[in-house]
């Protein structure tokens, strides 16, 4: 027999060289047609260096197309004008409104933000740096004709965030288990293959592209499980990284690299990568030095360390802040950073034992080290505390960490919503992670944490970091509505605040222009039908109330039930005969829930109180226990997933409607990974269902086939 | 997070290139030692040939180490005469009674057979083909000083079996997914390496002299399951072939090769492998014929056809006769047959439909077309009817085929029996397979089958064939008590009645001289007690009553008690909180029972009369169903895993006994097994017992902890 199938084979495209010969990729977002509004426009750019001629060059190509026309000085009346303000004074055609105090969102646009205005028949942009001109270009693309339109008040806008990052978990070297790129699902990886840099400069160029429209700023380049020829990327190879600076750098982009903790030893002969021995210092000193000297706005270092089989300060009897401290004082000098993580855990449990919980591991080894680490670490933590399921409780390290800078991580990539053959629109669920108000219901949010929101007590602001989901797929992510979890990402990561339904009708303006589609109504009401709730039903017709990890062990696609019931990975849900769950209260459980701040720690402690989609997250119950909903917790499974599956097949109605209203190959890749989901949440249904029948025998109220 | 881990790694020899260099393998059951009692003797060996040579050659070793000498004509006085009949007169030496007419077990020895008799103080071996004359040295050698002793009887051995053959499932080049080996656990493959012939002519010869020692006259020297690179043997790499062949002859042991279904398409670029086309049997004619040319003693083909992805005649709407007698046509004027495997079943089944059967699928596809075969087509039916587990019932297809040339294959590598980190004899379970009676306890047995014991009806007899468990382990197995394994299958091939109890002492009395060991009596005991009853052992703690497949789907190795449930393989239990088992009686289940003649089908559609081993094979019953042993199903299942894990401590510490007894890599080497397979077992008896005792609720009957 040989091993069984899991995830279907990804649909993309032959791994083949990327060249000059081959077609571009998708646009995404940015359609020519998303630039008419600009490229019809008389428009004045002025300034100078390098992202100043990125503005000039997109706008330039807009008139081209359109019929405007661009310059650099002032000749003849202009519509629009993009202009730095400190590149010598400002052409006439600036009404004088541009220049007096902002109204709302006042102060200074700063090295990111710009100022917006409108007034006698022309709009103006102005920003204090390049990249807030970038920003600002990308603003009006947003905007369209209504950038045009009327008398518009003077605005300043600014990223709520200082850095918007994606990590790619890109590996240089294909691993022999997890690939080219981990956890991806979009083919290959735009930066490397087969051991070598990819080389595309042309993907790399519409890359930085699509990541500046959205205002992403930082990117790492490798994965965080750094193998041996990854490691060579900071020493050796660094040359491979300096070519990616160069190509992202236009679009205002710096690059971060995943590093080893024992690149000492691993690349540096010492003996020992000990963060308190001074040869190790010394070589992370000098080694960054070098690493700053090619590629002078390197961003900093990644490192995953004492995790899951990496290195880390624990060999050498030291700790984390230890560790993140040791690289902190190299990078410092430079302006860089580190991001610590801190996805640390026993991968080795023994499932027999129910007193210790893998989700108290990151609280109970980062909390006593607030404090301790340097101005430039940033502790980046998972936004719950096990692993990026579909529904978990907000990690509770977040409210934990006062004095520590923080960045939020979230998943793009789909490991656990359906690998980018489910259409699965995460914003809403990173909106309810980010809106999670820690201390309570009138206290601040996540977001309002990582924005450096005023609150009691201190904090120190942080970042929203995401794995990305982009590979060499010619739709970039695999499934082509899986743009738009990028594309929302990026935005909340500019502002988290942002609203998700708003965000998606943004990304439907740009990526299907009403002049391009049959019927533009008809296109907007089937994408949000289709995108909306698609997390909830996903949410559904997996794993319940909160359990999570009822997946396949092999891959993480589709179900597999009592997958990791007993296994050392510590993800456990406890089912038997009579209930389910894991008690995690203070009273009988592992006391995870007390690493909640009150109101919280009593919320989740009560199992009156308990929200119903984390019941089970919090609480072992009996099937026949009434959740707030009214139904018993095996009937809710039942009702749920019957749900789940209807609801897909919705999808995959409504999606059918649009044949011959769109761009067919995107119709067809679409229709081809709804039907995949529609076959695998009927697979997670049946299994699920017969698995909780079989245990509980407690047949469906609703009379329904359960096999 | 990354994938689980499941299988331990092989602690085998690294992979290396094994020239001169390097260290020989260990020596198995024929150690120098184990040559004593020959070579201290005048030994004269008359006769001509390869074989003969090896027979000298052998001989000439042994008493060069011992003080013996050898002659090939008459000289002086002799202790042991080794001679073919047909070359020339005997000399005189020779005993009169020797050519007299034998006593039991007379007639003549034929090809493979051999007379031995002793009188006058000399031992006697006559053959009349040079393979006898080799099969009596080795006969010899198990006697050790027996063999000169008193006088003798004359007696003719003869194999049983005609064809005793193994099955490498080595691939040429490394499989992405299965390795090097498919199913291996002894390291690498002895005959390729990386896509290539490995070369290792020492390896090569010292497994053809064990395979000689045991009598096994025929290997398949690549796997059945037949890639790009593989397939390529028949044709462009028969040099390769030719080269194992010319190695392996002085042994005795013909070549057979696994080609696909496919080869005319693949390798002869025709549009067809249709097995009616006219130019497909020209190329099969062809192809074959330049095989012979090539190697003249080529044994055949192995063919796995429309079996788990692997092409055959079904593509062209024939049947299993049509494919199998094409290639028997191209290989009859040669004298080859080709051996057709019997394992084809549908591997996309859906779970929630309970009427189709797995282990239906052999019978109904072949028992249909008995008769229809030609005279040198071997069907090749595994022993049970889904596949090597550690309990199944005797395949029905043995018993449905009278017309049919059959082989039975085993599985002496240990796919589903611990992967050779477990210590599992496996002769005592092929026992019972080879004595099953197939029509009632007074008719014939599927050894009788095979050896074509005269009953009412017709039979054909047939081979035995198993899946080889050998590499390029120091051990050659992995596990050094693996090798009992492979000893006990040859001598089974050879006389599938042998009892494996005897094997086994035949086996510790070479591989372990009295005079090389510390204690004999305590080696013998110590061995004796932890393989004797070492199978039952392993079904103790794994899958119970017959169940089968509660196995980890990644790689077969440690528990997955719901691991293949919702999969489309086929292989389910049904557990829920009320029983367990699948019913496959006729009157209510999926009507397997009634593939077996009376009276075993009424036995197994009987609830009643149902041997308790095979219980949840044939039926779906109450955790409360009270067995013939007196003890409920759930109290079984507690009692026999609690036993198994019990008696693998008990293995542990008799072994660490043998400390300092005998050659220390080996007891370090079983020492490191031993410890695996207590973790193994542990982990099968806590899942196990756990995940049964959360389904039933009912509690162990003699308070031990379940988790």
């Amino acid at each position: 027999m040989t091993s069984p199938a899991t995830a279907p084979a990804t649909g993309t495209a032959p791994a083949t060289a990327t060249g000059a010969g081959e077609p571009p990729p998708h646009p995404a977002w940015l359609p020519p047609e998303a630039f008419r509004a600009i490229g019809a426009r008389r428009v004045l750019v002025h300034g100078d260096g390098t992202l100043v001629d990125t503005v000039h060059d997109e706008v330039a190509r807009a008139c081209a197309r359109h019929g405007g026309r661009v310059q650099r000085t002032v000749a003849g009346p202009v519509d629009l004008v993009l202009a730095l303000r400190d590149s010598g004074p400002l052409p006439e055609a600036v009404p004088p409104a541009a220049t007096a105090a902002p109204g709302p969102g006042g102060g200074s646009p700063g090295d990111e933000g710009f100022l917006l205005t409108r007034s006698d028949g022309v709009t103006v942009v102005l920003a204090d740096a390049p990249a807030g001109l970038l920003y600002g270009l990308f603003h009006l693309v947003r905007l369209g004709e209504a950038a045009f339109t009327g008398e518009q008040p003077t605005r300043v806008h600014r990223p709520v965030l200082r850095r918007r990052m994606l990590d790619h978990w890109d590996n240089v070297a294909v691993h022999p288990v997890m690939g080219q790129v981990e956890r991806g699902y979009a083919g290959g990886s735009i930066f490397w293959r087969d051991g070598r840099p990819r080389g595309d400069r042309h993907r790399l160029r519409a890359y930085g592209r699509l990541l500046a429209s959205m205002g992403i700023n930082a990117i790492s380049v490798n994965n965080v499980n750094v193998g041996p020829t990854e490691a060579l990327l900071l020493t050796d190879r660094l040359d491979d990284v300096a070519e990616i600076a160069d190509l992202l750098r236009p679009y205002g982009v710096r690059v971060h690299l995943s590093v080893t903790f024992a690149a000492p030893v691993v690349l540096g002969d010492l003996s020992t990568a000990d963060p308190l021995d001074d040869g190790v210092r010394d070589w992370w000193e000098s080694t960054t030095r070098r690493v700053y000297a090619r590629i002078p706005d390197f961003g900093g270092y990644v490192v995953k360390a004492d995790s899951e089989g990496q290195p880390g300060p624990f060999s050498y009897g030291r700790d984390h802040a230890d560790g993140a401290n040791l690289l902190a004082g190299a990078l410092a000098p430079h302006g860089g950073v580190v991001h610590w993580r801190a996805f640390v855990y026993d991968h080795r449990r023994d499932w027999r034992d129910r007193t210790t919980d893998r989700a108290r591991a990151a609280y109970d080894h980062f909390a006593p080290l607030d404090g301790r680490f340097a101005e430039n670490v940033v502790l980046q933590v998972k936004f719950g505390p096990v692993d990026f399921q579909p529904r978990e409780p907000v990690s509770p390290v977040i409210a934990a960490m006062p004095a520590t800078r923080l960045a939020v991580e979230l998943q793009v990539t789909q490991e656990y919503t359906g690998q980018q053959w489910h259409a699965c629109y995460l914003a809403p669920w990173w909106h309810e992670v980010l809106a999670f108000r820690l201390w309570g219901p009138a206290e601040r949010s996540v977001a309002d944490v990582l924005a450096d929101v005023p609150g009691p007590g201190p904090h120190r602001g942080g970042d929203l970091v995401a794995v990305a989901n982009v590979g060499d797929d010619p739709f970039w992510c695999g499934h082509p509505l899986a743009q738009a979890n990028l594309y929302a990402f990026g935005r909340l990561a500019w502002d988290p605040r942002l609203d998700p339904v708003a965000l998606l009708d943004e990304w439907i303006d740009l990526t299907f222009p009403a002049s391009t589609v049959g019927d533009p109504a008809l296109v907007r009401e089937t994408l949000h039908a289709v995108l909306d709730d698609s997390w909830r039903t996903y949410e559904r017709y997996t794993a319940p109330l909160g359990v999570g990890f009822m997946v396949n062990p092999a891959g993480h696609y589709g179900p597999g039930v009592d997958g990791y019931e007993y296994s050392r990975w510590g993800t456990y849900h406890f089912a038997d005969r009579d209930g389910v769950g894991v008690d995690r209260t203070c009273a009988t459980g592992t006391g995870f829930a007390g690493q909640y701040p009150p109101p919280w720690s009593q919320v989740y402690e009560s199992l009156e109180q308990c929200p119903d989609e984390l019941l089970l997250f919090f609480h072992h119950v009996p099937y026949s226990h009434v959740l707030h909903s009214g139904s018993t917790v095996i009937q809710h499974i039942y009702d749920t997933h019957f749900a789940g599956v209807e609801e897909v097949v919705a999808m995959r109605d409504r999606w059918s409607r649009l044949a011959g209203m769109i761009d067919p190959a995107v119709h067809d890749r679409v229709t081809e990974r709804l039907a995949e989901q529609l076959r695998c949440a009927t697979e997670w249904r049946d299994q699920v269902n017969t698995y909780f029948f079989r245990k509980s025998g407690v047949p469906d109220a609703r009379g329904r086939r359960i096999h």
